[in-house]
């Protein structure tokens, strides 16, 4: 089936900034709520899980920006992913009338992964992921439902494994391509990728692998935004017919932001 | 459509004194497994709620055994039940075949709620259930999907609600009732209604609204079995087909326990 012919998802990526503060929450919702056609909200939430960790008397341990889920901070990522923040956004796109339904890996087996294998760092209960079965996705899809995904994955053994969820965004829309025209959202904290961090209006409308190389080159993108702009051409690669940077504000207008093709 | 032409749903209701201890959780989930036809697991989870609220530092409050919900342990319960409980009870189903999804009332707006209104106690944010929509389940439900509820509802403007899970149980078996023929089955600590306490082998088999009077006369019913049994009447007078009240081990063997018919 050509792309034309396909529906169209979007699959949203938004972080534990944006969801774990009440009135940008609402923002982006009400944003979210105006994009068109099918969609997907994957979430973050670490911010919560540390504070609530703190809270519970449990050590928040991080090895290079990642968490180490040991016993103790699975139980809290499960509990604050899959509870706390999870029915916090449903409970709030129910509100401004969007049918939403929480989802974790483990629910309808959506997603498969292992344990991190233990190499340098032991991260403990994290999950690579296997795979993603789209089946379970598609009739909710078409029922006008809008599946809201926390970070958690399963074993299949009755584990639950804590899982990035930059990276189930993109494993998600990856295999969504194969169904549907795929559009995959990194909502961010500026416009998206610019000429000058410091000037609104030098949002790059357009990066493709050339380009990128060319912006790599130019020193315009450097430090964080390089994998981050490497994720997002693998994804296009791997038949994600769009990836799309841009503010959280912004969402709700497809004009706006850094579209990676 | 006459009973017998209708499909056959079971709604089953385990206590968290089962769901809370590993190796009770896994006998359950075993027994579940056996269940035939399609079937929907309600769970509790109050003592994991008072645990973590202990080491959060929130203060358990009860009246006549009701949990007051204020902010921070509606936080804890959404928390517990819609995260750690559930997703810990979906992922051992999957581990054992049976393919599991966690849901509360909020997600695709399952079961509309409403905050109590304050009258002698003020119970926080609890709900009293207004609506139950069956047309969310028969989808997942004709798919093979085993649908494991949370004692969680919410009140359409954006607020989890904490909600007894016994209500749940009966609520969601009467709206099912209009669709399938409903087993609500009660896991209970005892093998059923017994004649004598002490002796598993004076299980009543049945009972009707007749012979409950004659059993209240007879003081062989007394105490909290009495609201209980008068809730499973009503819950026939609705439509459900019968009500079981059974021990968790002996949930796959259809022969035990007691029936309320």
């Amino acid at each position: 089936m050509s792309n034309s012919n396909k529906a169209t998802v979007q699959v949203i990526k938004v972080g534990g900034k944006i969801v774990e503060d009440p009135t940008a929450l609402m923002q982006l919702l009400n944003q979210f709520k105006k994009v068109p056609g099918y969609k997907v909200l994957v979430h973050g939430g670490g911010r919560s899980a540390t504070k609530i960790a703190a809270q519970m008397g449990v050590e928040t341990k991080m090895v290079d920006g990642r968490r180490i889920t040991d016993e103790a901070m699975l139980q809290v990522v499960t509990m604050v992913y899959g509870g706390l923040v999870n029915k916090g956004i449903v409970s709030k796109l129910q509100s401004v009338g969007v049918n939403a339904m929480g989802i974790t890996g483990a629910d309808m087996n959506l997603i498969q992964a292992h344990k991190r294998p233990v190499q340098d760092v032991d991260y403990g209960f994290v999950g690579d992921i296997d795979g993603v079965d789209v089946s379970v996705l598609s009739p909710l899809l078409a029922q006008g439902v809008v599946p809201v995904i926390a970070p958690l994955t399963h074993d299949g053994q009755g584990t639950m494994l804590n899982t990035n969820a930059d990276t189930i965004a993109s494993e998600v829309a990856k295999a969504l391509a194969a169904d549907y025209q795929v559009q995959l959202v990194y909502c961010f904290e500026l416009p998206g990728v610019m000429h000058d961090p410091e000037d609104d209006s030098t949002v790059i409308a357009e990066i493709n692998a050339d380009s990128f190389k060319q912006l790599v080159t130019d020193e315009i993108v450097a430090g964080g935004m390089i994998p981050k702009l490497e994720n997002a051409l693998k994804a296009v690669e791997a038949g994600v017919h769009k990836v799309r940077i841009t503010k959280a504000n912004d969402l709700g207008d497809a004009e706006k932001g850094t579209y990676i093709v």
